[in-house]
């Protein structure tokens, strides 16, 4: 081997093991989640972190640094889209990144995100805001610090702490398409809540048994194509999807017989974002080519299997036969479709409709920027969480368990991680607008209960890339256009114009 | 902190971080053999290779010679059966011994256990000896090496593979015990076939519920004291238990509706061997104070519970309402009792009786002596198996399969192995008489469903002491006396008496 292979062949050995490491203490959290008897939560959380900081010493090796230096200057890695390329130029802005943080700055953070947890758990069962707002303070004092230390030039605090999830996204494109799809959503959710026709959801009023939710849930999942011989779909009471391997991605659901949409979506999500990693490329696993680009495009995944697809008229056309019998039901697709796209605005983001979903994003986006910024102080908060509530969704949180405290997100110190979840929802209509143009219509497809086109082209135009293009590149590359709320709004319309005979 | 103090700290910090290593290597292989998909078997196989090699690693990171050095002068490491004096000393013993074996050896047997493991598979389930023979030459030669390097001066090379399991055992003490053991049991059989009285077993030829025996285990490993809340019961193909850290150990059973005393007296067995692990001290957890002394102490704590308070009449007593209301049976304690007592002659280990089981031990442990000092050469293994089956148990096997093929231990590189089963059941029945002594007769006490005086007994007698004496001074302390057969040969004796009407 030449000089730079055999120090490429390094590189990728070392961070190969990072994957090994990375991935054991993710068995260690799945198992935490499904499995563990109840008293070892002690030394699990020990053995996690152990790991974790092995992994992340590993990472910021210096040993790194002297291989990069030598593989910058190598023809093979010139091109930052190909496999050596991309690993090369990726590892030095994660290497980078990672070392920007202060090991003392790593471990308060971590200390206050058990810390604010704890609080923020005890807060929300008393309904005492007042209980949180010390940890919260710290903990935005904290991400501020850390926010400021990881943008680059140009870039505030909060584009930081975003750029860990959606690297290369910047707040300005995000608050320009959000703006539009907002002003679109409160015009729709109008028509709607005046419309003439209204949802009849007795069918969901119902109770359904665990036993048929789990077998449909499965049957779902196999029938949209996640491998279960490459994957395990198991019950936990935060459902969410891991990787323990290149064939090994494990999907976690929950079934509650008083709401059956809740572990029907609930696992066309998770086996959506199942699929993406059995997508990625097992030779490259953990490394830039084998790793997912952003939680955005991840999230789109997710949201493309359980909204685009799932909640289509055809899926239910395919799958009415099989969800009456499990249930011993006699509904139409079209009853069926209906209750499964009713809107009705309400307070808690978990539990929203499609069309009221990114407006709860869209709040918190603003108000986090906000905080921090400094602009909005953690005494004004909850008026100003009410305030945003009340004007753009329509409803007034009557206490802060129902405001407020419902999300763990800032307690855990993830600021810059909630507009993920809308990009998530503009990035699936986006890829199912275009898909559906190559692939000659999903519709007729998707009611034969054919769903291997397009995942197929899922594979080959998201998948398969891994991290060698941004989120935005690989929008542009495959539809042909940059980031646009109009597929997303587009879609919406057509299938509540169905359900409520709007215009 | 004292300059010892602060060193032995860092020795304990050190030896504390290789067991949240190796208690993840544990969980991955756990998962392994319960939940993990099919294809995932490759990377798994990574993983645990990565994290066992980085556990070694730090048990011979020659630091630790430095932090021994130093502490061997230290006034408190002086006693060595003290938490301290045990640490520093058995820290020694473990770091000399695993020091002794070259890399390239452990990797040669690490390659030769995943071929001979192949090998002994193909060739069992072909039927043809010739096929593992080569393998199996290769695993002696390295095992030899090996053993000559880990035997102490005087010690044998098969000694030196011996003590891995079973620190500080003799040949020549345990060829002594067996020699009796092997006399009396041979004498009891010759009884037991030629009784008038013979046991009616057509309650065992009936098909059993898999949900009443996976309902009735758990009740049994719950009543025996096998905690839940620190532990899980699971189903695998090969029965196992397992530690991942000081309150979570997981035992594992399997379920046949054609042979109900498997999942009952298998789940005794590892819920003993789960007992044992989790009344080792928590905070000396992976470290000597806290750690099993070796697998004969181990099989002692399976075995008591499986069979000296499993297979006794007062333990029928007690669960024949649960069991016959379980599988709607009518018969009575004395029926059950006699068919869990049948004694058969058989050709597999697996499933014989304990009248013949330690027999199909002596068997082994002769034979791999002289397969490993080269007295006996592979060729002439199955010849020297069948001969030594017809003379010591009276059955020839009429394969390889059955006979000289059925283990896997072999092939996976352990030999010194075998002799820990009997250990096991010599001490178990030793530990129970003195038990049986100091409480008063256990009889009663198990008939009323009471375990938790014996638990408690031997918590306080074995479990908490881990390492800090070996398996000889253990038994010696507690029951007075050196190791011997006649302990066991009486239970058993006793137990046959009973259900054959011997004199």
């Amino acid at each position: 081997m030449t000089a730079p292979t055999q120090t490429f062949a390094s590189l990728r050995d070392h961070l190969h093991q990072c994957a090994l490491i990375a991935s054991a203490a993710e068995l260690l959290q799945w198992d935490e989640r499904t499995m563990m008897p109840t008293q070892a939560s002690e030394f699990r959380a020990e053995q996690v972190a152990y790991l974790s900081g092995r992994a992340h010493a590993m990472r910021t090796d210096s040993q790194l640094a002297r291989w990069l230096d030598e593989l910058e200057g190598w023809e093979a890695a010139a091109d930052p889209h190909s496999d050596i390329g991309a690993t090369v130029a990726l590892a030095r802005k994660d290497y980078e990144k990672q070392r920007r943080l202060p090991g003392e700055l790593v471990e308060s953070i971590a200390a206050a995100t058990v810390r604010g947890q704890g609080c923020w758990d005890t807060a929300r069962r008393n309904d005492d805001y007042a209980q949180f707002q010390p940890a919260l303070d710290e903990m935005i004092s904290l991400q501020r610090r850390a926010g400021e230390l990881l943008a680059d030039p140009g870039q505030s605090a909060y584009e930081g702490l975003l750029d860990q999830y959606e690297p290369g996204a910047r707040v300005q494109d995000l608050a320009s398409v959000f703006a539009g799809l907002r002003d679109e959503l409160v015009q729709l959710l109008s028509e709607i809540t005046v419309s003439a026709r209204q949802v009849d959801d007795r069918l969901l009023k119902q109770k359904y048994s665990v036993d048929g939710q789990r077998q449909l849930s499965t049957e779902l999942a196999k029938a949209v194509g996640f491998d279960f011989q490459r994957g395990r779909l198991d019950e936990t009471s935060h459902p969410f999807c891991t990787s323990l391997g290149p064939s090994d991605c494990r999907i976690l659901t929950r079934y509650d017989e008083d709401w059956l949409p809740g572990s029907l979506f609930g696992t066309l999500h998770e086996a959506g974002h199942g699929m993406y990693e059995q997508g990625l490329r097992p030779d490259w696993y953990g490394l830039p080519p084998g790793t997912f680009v952003s939680l955005g495009i991840h999230e789109s995944q997710s949201r493309l299997w359980e909204n685009l697809v799932g909640r289509s008229l055809a899926f239910w056309k395919h799958f009415t036969p099989q969800i009456n019998e499990t249930f011993s039901q006699t509904a139409t697709p079209e009853q069926w479709h209906a209750c499964f796209n009713r809107v009705q605005p309400s307070l808690i983001r978990v539990e929203a409709d499609e069309a009221t979903y990114n407006l709860h994003i869209i709040v918190r986006f603003e108000l986090e920027q906000a905080l921090i910024s400094g602009e909005l102080s953690t005494n004004d908060l909850p008026f100003a969480w009410n305030e945003r509530y009340t004007s753009v969704i329509g409803v007034s949180p009557p206490s802060a368990a129902n405001g407020v405290l419902q999300d763990v997100h800032w307690s855990a110190g993830l600021f810059g991680y909630f507009p993920t979840y809308t990009l998530g929802n503009l990035i699936a209509a986006q890829l199912y607008e275009s898909a559906d143009e190559a692939l000659g219509g999903l519709d007729a497809q998707i009611e034969q209960g054919d769903f291997a086109p397009l995942l197929g082209w899922l594979r080959e135009n998201v998948h398969t890339h891994g991290r060698k293009f941004t989120a935005d590149e690989l929008v542009q590359n495959t539809t042909g256009k940059p980031l646009s709320a109009q597929p997303l709004i587009a879609s919406l319309r057509r299938r509540y114009a169905m359900v409520y005979d709007l215009a």
